[in-house]
Order: C-alpha cells, then structure tokens, then sequence
C-alpha cells in the first residue's frame, strides 16, 4: 500500500469512502451526488493549497482503499509545538480487518513525528467501540472527551 | 470583556494564562520562563500568518483575562463545511465562576457560525468534569472519545 497527498483526481474515491459509512449516514452524508457540489471542490482546492492541511490517500494499484486528513496546528503550549490533528479516517468497506487502517495511521504518527509535532490527536464517536479498541491499539490513550457542537 | 485577536505585545500574558492550570503543570509546561522562547514566538508568528489560526484573547480594559486558540478547518466531509477546532481555553484563575468563560466560546461560536461552519468541536482532559459540565451547558455534546498521543 502506498501514502500520498491527494489530487483533484481522487476526490469522487475520497468522497464515497466518506460517504460509506454508518454513522455518515445519520448525519445526511450517505450518498454521493453524481456531480461534486462546488463547496466540496472549494475545499478540495483550500486544502490543497495549504501546508498544514493535508488529504492523504491509502493506494493499491489504481485503486483508492483508505483516507485520512491530517491538520497541522501551530500553538503556543507545550513549548510552542505542533499538534497534528486527524480527521475523516475511512478504509473501503471490503477492505476494512486487513490491517490497513494501522497501516495508514502508523503513516501518519510517523509523519507528524518527522515534521517535529509535540502531539498526534483525533476523536471518534462514542459508538465506535471497535475505533476505541483501534486507536488503543496504535498507542493513542481515550485521555479527553470529544465535545461537537452542529452548526 | 472585549474579545480580539491577540497581538504580540499579548503572548506574555496568554502563556502565563496557559501555565496557570494544574493539568498543564502536570505536563511539566507550568513554568513560563523569564524569556519566551524562540520556538513560541515563531508558533505565535505562524498563527497570526494563517487565516485559519486566530489566537484569541479576552480583554477587560489592559488585562488579558482569558484566551483560545481557533483553527478553521476544510474539509470534503459535511457537504464541503468548515469545521471549528477550539483549544487552550483558560481564564485567569482570579476571576473563574464569573461566566466569562460562557462569555468567551459563545463569542467563539458566534465566529464560527458567521464564517459558516458546520460545525464547532473541542477536547477537553477526562478529569476536567467541571469543563464537561460547562460545554454541555453552552449546547455542545460529549458525543465523541478524545484520543490523544503525546510525540
């Protein structure tokens, strides 16, 4: 499996590992429209240009298994290090007990690690207990409750 | 209480604010040295470079009497929304239970609604449950486990 940034070109693949997913679906962003809204390539374009946001994708051949995005956050605690935050992690439901999903989080600790980051973070839903078990796993300690607020 | 983004002449008092904190002090980050340190003043020029990093800091006539840090994050989930990280919330320890702290994140929401996010979301430590009681008070939800891995 490769790592890399995402291009323009992966977006619709991102957009239906994102969408696959149960709890996506509650919230009203199961389904993919057959054209990319304007605002979801608005963001594709923010991200893109900006050094500290990164979409990455999880390839196998031509074939787009696994997402995350990863923000990098300057801040004045802990010595004035950055915090890397992920978010939208998804593996391609056919693909999910493989292991990929450590594989692609591995990749990320280690990126944050190389470019100096004090702390890797993340949330995940309280019903995920399998995320729960995962992230442990990996090293990550459940140390914080997740506050959202919809807006 | 005024509320503005924070300027360099501020940075001394946000971080003796940031220090002031038990769990902080337990990080071994409770001691602000006399003389900031080179790797602060450059994450404080990084925040104030970036559009979607605003340090903010709360104000009563010439005192700093609270601060946060915002990030604004796109994203290809939500239909394309942004999404609001708040972190290092901290009043002074002087004048806590006074209802600036409610004060400082609705501003904070308030912000993230005019800039059309999505979405507003924090952590905030496990043992902190004063916090949980304060974020579920102001309408934020304890839906999501916090993971966090210090590098």
């Amino acid at each position: 499996m490769d790592f890399r940034i995402a291009t323009r070109a992966d977006v619709p693949a991102v957009l239906d590992l994102l969408a696959d997913d149960d709890i996506t679906r509650e919230r009203g962003y199961g389904t993919v429209p057959e054209k990319v809204d304007a605002a979801v390539w608005a963001a594709f374009e923010a991200i893109d240009a900006d050094d500290r946001n990164e979409l990455i994708v999880a390839v196998e051949g031509d074939e787009v298994v696994g997402t995350c995005q990863l923000t990098f956050i300057p801040g004045l605690s802990r010595g004035g290090g950055e915090r890397m935050l992920i978010e939208a992690v998804r593996i391609h439901s056919g693909r999910r007990g493989e292991g990929l999903g450590g594989e692609l989080i591995r990749w990320t600790v280690a990126r944050a690690r190389e470019r100096g980051c004090r702390i890797a973070q993340l949330t995940t839903d309280k019903r995920r207990t399998d995320a729960h078990r995962f992230y442990a796993r990996l090293g990550f300690e459940a140390s914080h409750e997740g506050f959202k607020m919809a807006l």
